[in-house]
């Protein structure tokens, strides 16, 4: 944080605006980010094409191992995977890194590709909604969820609009990745999902394509979207027949601290509730659609909830749009077999 | 055709290849293509972000009136749609182009929204297949399918390679939209779907990302991956209890002319069979993810297929990826209630 608000007192000593950009800085409540370059190469542009390839490499060079971990924690083997869900925002590549992956990791021939690019920090809640359908499917599948994020790579030195200069102090690197298996395991045992769509508000979050590559437009209402979102969260747990208002855990994704505070007031839940999606947006920055799985994967390093305590998780982003499921926290018995054979 | 050539002839007089890219585009078997600009317009290049803006602009102004001809089609409503699956790899927006939709054409607010950029050619079987595992894990839901490209907006002047001429006289611009179903309805009904990606010819097709846009790379091993595809085509079928060489109808991605014969020879099915990819290359070009819809139309023109006769759909593209699917013809039966309520 202190470097962040030091570097933007220096490059925009003349911004008009540094004040209130300084102070919308300070209140996201970002302690420390992880970026794949140093700060110096970060804050240069070598170009769109440079970019995408650094994108390329980075990614190539630390997507296995969190991948491999994800396996292992699920206690599956790369050939017990159905479908990869890849999403990322930050880097363009066709074909996605699935082909990759599958050809790299020793996924099956047969293992389907759903790469998503286009649904920003949604995409988290999409990836997770989109394997519960799958193994809905089929409930002997088991989905691998992907999300990479490199969003220092799509810092932009001319965009100086304010909500440029908050997105540059906001957004963070992260990869997670995790199983969704159809049968078995530990952690949510996923229920019911529904997205969610803010009328009229395609423009709100965006990016403008442009030669130097993706430029990220923030519109000054997207904070205060909590409050239409509210009640699509309210409905979806309804017709679960559930209270939203009083369910044991929420995973819900961190875009800044406005989102959480008003997720507080308006479904009437207490702050602490939120304190898995805090932490990470605290320690990492706002990781796009990586929030989600690391709000998750701090759920999990608490030691989990009680068995069939009820949740909800929930990806924001572009659209506006909410991808939200509903499940109940199991714990795999391993005399039934969590391992697949 | 003529006229490709001809251009060919004058802006690549002195290139040593000339004869081997006009031999290779006349074998194409491509008569006629549709482009969204003038071919004045097409050969220049305004730079990526006009470009895209163009294709944002054209897409707004020509997919509505394919969608609503594909729901009255299928005589269902905007508000009987529960995912639109999205597919165009020739221009880049976030949010995708569902957003709009969702808000312009009149979809519930609660519509997912399953956008995906970089599957290329095979997008559209991975539409009908992703399709088809929504309505299987919802078994009353319906699916919007969507695919546009507009490959003439990929043209880049300063790729002069072999496989890039070849390219700029076999790509052309479409849109296709279909409705899968999960009740009732005429067409496929959808029984098995699979992928399998060729190992490691990741680099094979793809597009190499730069400041200009995006570069169609195409290897020249692609037009044979036919032989390792076939055994994947018939394996697929086998599963099913089926003989891949002897179904009823095929429609499948006609990347080029190699792509139809060598499957007429590795599946030992006539010619014939394949007439209706056939016809969209030849009136169309190779409209990629919208091939395999626009030849299914062919189809359903013809008048059909017999009650439960069995088919099987293909799409590949890049990764190399054969998207698959079988399925039995079958006729809205009216009295049962075709329409949904």
């Amino acid at each position: 944080m202190e470097e962040t608000l030091e570097l933007a007192r220096e490059r925009h000593a003349d911004h008009p605006q540094l004040p209130l950009a300084l102070r919308l800085i300070e209140n996201t409540g970002v302690r420390t980010r992880h970026i794949v370059q140093p700060i110096e190469e970060t804050l240069k542009h070598p170009g769109f094409e440079d970019r995408n390839k650094l994108y390329e490499a980075e990614a190539k060079a630390r997507v296995p191992a969190v991948i491999q971990r994800a396996l292992d924690d699920a206690e599956v083997l790369p050939t017990d995977i159905d479908v990869i869900i890849y999403v990322s925002c930050t880097g363009f590549m066709m074909p996605s890194l699935t082909a990759w992956l599958i050809n790299e990791m020793g996924f099956d021939s047969t293992t389907r590709q759903i790469p998503i690019a286009q649904l920003g920090c949604a995409a988290g809640g999409a990836a997770i909604n989109r394997a519960h359908d799958f193994c809905t499917a089929y409930p002997e599948a088991n989905a691998l969820i992907v999300a990479c994020e490199f969003c220092s790579l799509c810092y932009q030195p001319t965009d100086i609009g304010i909500g440029s200069l908050l997105s540059n102090g906001l957004f963070g690197d992260g990869i997670a990745a995790a199983v969704v298996r159809g049968r078995g395991g530990t952690g949510v045992t996923l229920e019911r999902n529904g997205s969610y769509l803010i009328p009229k508000t395609e423009e709100w979050i965006m990016y403008d394509v442009k030669a130097t590559g993706f430029h990220f437009l923030l519109d000054k209402r997207v904070p205060a979207t909590m409050e239409p979102l509210a009640p699509a969260l309210v409905r979806l747990a309804r017709d679960h027949g559930w209270d939203a208002t009083d369910l044991d855990f929420y995973i819900v994704h961190a875009g800044g601290p406005r989102i959480l505070d008003d997720l507080s007031k308006f479904l009437q839940v207490e702050p602490h509730a939120f304190r898995f999606s805090r932490a990470t947006l605290t320690e990492y920055g706002n990781i796009a659609s990586a929030v989600v799985l690391d709000a998750l994967r701090r759920l999990f390093d608490e030691g989990g909830a009680p068995e069939r305590a009820r949740g909800l998780l929930a990806g924001f982003g572009p659209g506006i749009t909410a991808e939200m499921s509903l499940g109940r926290w199991g714990t795999a018995d391993k005399k039934q077999g969590v391992r697949r054979t």
